[in-house]
């Protein structure tokens, strides 16, 4: 149930069944030659899709922009700065609060943002609880990183090895392939690739991974790899957003 | 062109043709018994790429949550402040004005963003004087307004008469009807509708409009209509989108 | 009634007869080679007297500087950035919603404040609503434009016709001539005045603009024009507050 | 010369001969049963206008409202938070140093300002030195206190002696008598004020100073020693002035 | 080398030498019944004293207080909001950037910190980079949790098995027993102690650890296990400390 | 009774008896060529723990980063600005006011601290009333500066004279060498000290003060005049803390 396309009786009708919501959070960086810009949003965008369906749980949009400062040098990356992340994260959880949702997880497609997120919560629960918003020590929040799923690392270790990497990835380049499989990019792809980098600031990013990959050998992908990551992904999310809201798993 | 389609080398390679983009803005909030909550971005969104389908402009992610403040006593809404709405836009435009945008054309689809965008607009041209980016007096930001335009406010004024109200309208229903004709809405709507309060906060818009409409009959909508106004948006916002970046309009 | 006038228990016994307050706000910006840099707040700050005197409704001080940054490439000109000044009308009306006020009618004589007010105003009701103050559903913003107002508009036009213009206007220096008859600057003008470019940031709206005037020719003011401004608007703006704050109007 | 009443071109004119400026700042804020609300902005902005007219110094309009944040429990008080304050002053300071102005002088009117203020100016000196704005290691600024002047203060003691007290002091309320002949209030006053509290939250302020007066005896305030508390303070802020801007004095 | 304990020419000479310091970041919150409210900062403090010691490496006063908002429950705990913590952090490194360092080594004592310290880092790289300071690319921030060294974590898990627990462990209390040995306390600990919920926010937490423990048993901690905590915390970071400067390890 | 040695019960146990507690400010900046640059951290912490041993108080973790942003131009200083440090202290008063504490005796080592904290008591007083914490008005703070006690004026005139200066001062080297006896710096000391000066940004004050000394002479600090110095502030300032929270001094 994407809360987007409900109307707000809907909504009202929803939150007599459940109080949790599920919060796509993405990024728009750059993801090497062949990645696309968008992928670590339609990753988590397409899964929390499937997580909602498969556990009827309200879905809010996709968060599309998030933290990828480092990424900045590379043209058409989008970021937020921590501190304006903060605030959003703040804003949506305050707002849907108040209409009485309590539990918020957080489906991630981007190992940069889980530390803002974290750091949102902590800031966001303070703040509700200065706010006095009724039952405002019943509110939680997750943050679910789909690629760190158990079943979806195993999968991406047996099919890709060492060429998984760690940025602009064979497994999330798959399900981009699977979620849009018209919009497959090819390009050489230096056979040497850069990897094992610390990350610090931007300038200094592009400086050691000239193509934008760490350690990743995204040609590898497939849309029918994508469609078992997002299979395995939506079954192991779903779960843990039932067990994060007390119902019992399968 | 999507810029969460493109790859990176894909948005160097247009930045060399041209360094126009234009960003949708919507917002999350009730739009009555049998609107959708995310109409203003569907809205925004599916006529922004109909935009920079056909003026080959690069189009970005959508921005799907705006300043809604006014509508957060109904479930469902979810609202950035507007001093983390400024924030949010003074990145987006940093990072893409880093990448060598600098026009930045919004296509948005809510009456309750335009004064924070413009607001916000201003606090990034001085930001980014500040932080002497090489020609940032190139930067150049424009709101355009889709249900603004002169060929869509006739044609709803035609269709509809007063029943086009002002919030949770006939026109903008018709737009997400012709972009989900599965998700076409209804509901017994009260033939009385309220009209005609000014907006304050939260609490008191509800209390006014207790069916989250203003004025408006959107049980009118359907889906032809919404493919008519989509039509006339496109053409109308695209020759709008060739002038600001300076190219000749047909 | 002024409020920096009265003493604190002459404000306790006006708010046992009335919640509303005028807010003059202006602005402190170049205003071309003939025009005050206080154009914009002589006016509000006239005007806005006139008004209270007219309706017995208490006055604030004025707001001297307002929303100007597009103005700073001028020397004299001072303007907040819109995140200052959304928290200076935040405070304004927090402190005086503690003191009992309800009703916010600021009397604006700059364009460029419109957006960056509105934007306060929804930031403040957001943020009253949050601080449980009592009442706080009350609470109403409205902004009041005198060079908006029907009657002004059209003495303008009738006066000036296309020579009014939309920056240091004749009307708005009539109206300072009126308010300080002995400050009447002359300069020579160049008859060719810029006009038509839209406003983006400080260098490039010097650069079209390269004297500060957009499209007015300022010399046309008299302080005669300036009394019937003045009357004008008075007698709108009274009718508009009385209106506002739900007395009848005459 | 006063900035408000000026020309951009008399501005650029004025900055070939000095780069000084001097900016009042007051407060709106309860004095007492018989003390006008705006008392400190009024001294303030005569005993500036005074000393620019004895130096031919540039005053910018009146920083009316200041930190007055204790006085908020008295009705008609209109404050800033500190950190509110400070975006004000720097956003003021980093206008005028764009146009040239390198020697801020603040002309205060109220105690409650002074740690702020100073706040300010260091947050003020390091933006601009990151700004890179050329000659920023030029930038200076100073507040200076009428009150504090030692002719004043002796003047006070000798015609009030510990009547003069610390808020609604008759030193003030002479000015405001001096400067608005006709705006003189009266109202019996207890005599037994209270004095000797320290200064913490509004709440605790009111139930210590119950009429709002700090140990003072504000009917002891006659226009005529305003006057003379006028000239002492020109005379000596005007000395203090051509010292801070590096000119002889007299 | 303690920076506070050097003078300003010791720090210019340092700085011929090498660019790297060391910043000691704790935390202080409640740690049980007997373990100490600065246990966290204690602990991050000797272990850096003592790579610094080792590494002849600058070490920069302790931040004693981090983020805790989830112990705010219990008296005593002082905490930062992320968002304070992130501009506190920025500050930091800006000084001292400045002043030429360019490697900043974070020896933390409290997982609470670890998301917005990463956060704080990101915003700071983005910061530095827009003040344009000379080399800032060459900044680096790292945090290093003694408490995950590996040698720690065995030696925890040999001595104490699951009564490690994650809050107010032995091994942490071992440690600034060893600081402190005079300040040893000891209490009744209930054998059932509370472990396994997720943080969410300050009361949720105390409601489930109602002692303040999570998991551990902080009775077996002793002075002795403390030292060799630290010998081992000392040797692992200052390898990972040369590292980080570049030096070779041995 | 120091917190960082305490654990959350001793304190819960406090707070019955008391509700006062002390806070020690410095500040880690330059101290001229032989003064430490944690020179007034150590003031401030030893001194505060003399009070808090004298009248039985608890002394909270110091903050050893104050305001020293015109400091900035020596290498080593860490500042935060005025804005972070407000926020901070609003943290500190907050977390410790939801505990139960009420008093708030901050001890301060640095005259640069002194405005942005007196800001930052109003900023947090504001923000209590705001948060609805019970029995927000009792809460109080006071900033007591060690260096200005009668008693410490009076033997540094006595013992240094004019020599005694205003920064890098013979009696806060003393201090620190009283502290640190083996940290006690020798160099050569130019006979011809700056003095005068005003304090405007860091590029200025390095300029006009080129080794950091403000009018002082260092080199006359001996341990024993510091001890004479703890001596005497310890003495007075517990008589002013006992002042404050309302107990009887001797």
């Amino acid at each position: 149930m994407l809360l987007q396309l409900s109307t707000w009786p809907e909504v009202e009708t929803y939150l007599q069944e459940s109080t949790g919501i599920i919060i796509p959070i993405g990024s728009t960086e750059q993801h090497g030659p062949i990645g696309l810009i968008g992928t670590d949003a339609i990753c988590a965008e397409v899964i929390a899709k499937g997580v909602g369906e498969s556990t009827s749980a309200m879905v809010s949009p996709t968060l599309n922009v998030g933290m990828a400062l480092h990424h900045t040098a590379f043209p058409g990356t989008i970021s937020l700065r921590p501190s304006t992340l903060i605030q959003v994260v703040l804003d949506y959880i305050t707002c849907l609060a108040k209409s009485g949702f309590t539990h918020f997880f957080f489906i991630n497609g981007h190992g940069g943002n889980i530390a803002t997120l974290k750091a949102a919560f902590s800031e966001t629960y303070n703040h509700l609880a200065h706010l006095n918003i009724p039952g405002h020590e019943e509110i939680k929040c997750q943050v679910a990183n789909w690629f760190m799923c158990r079943s979806v690392y195993q999968l991406a270790k047996e099919l890709y090895g060492n060429q998984e990497g760690s940025h602009a990835t064979p497994s999330e380049v798959a399900v981009t392939q699977f979620a849009y499989p018209n919009m497959i990019k090819t390009a050489a792809l230096n056979p040497e690739v850069a990897s094992g980098f610390p990350i610090y600031g931007a300038v200094n990013f592009r400086r050691h991974y000239p193509d934008g990959r760490m350690g990743s050998n995204p040609a590898l992908a497939t849309p029918e790899h994508g469609q078992q990551f997002y299979d395995l992904a939506v079954k192991e999310l779903s779960n843990s957003y039932l067990e994060f809201i007390g119902k019992k798993q399968e």
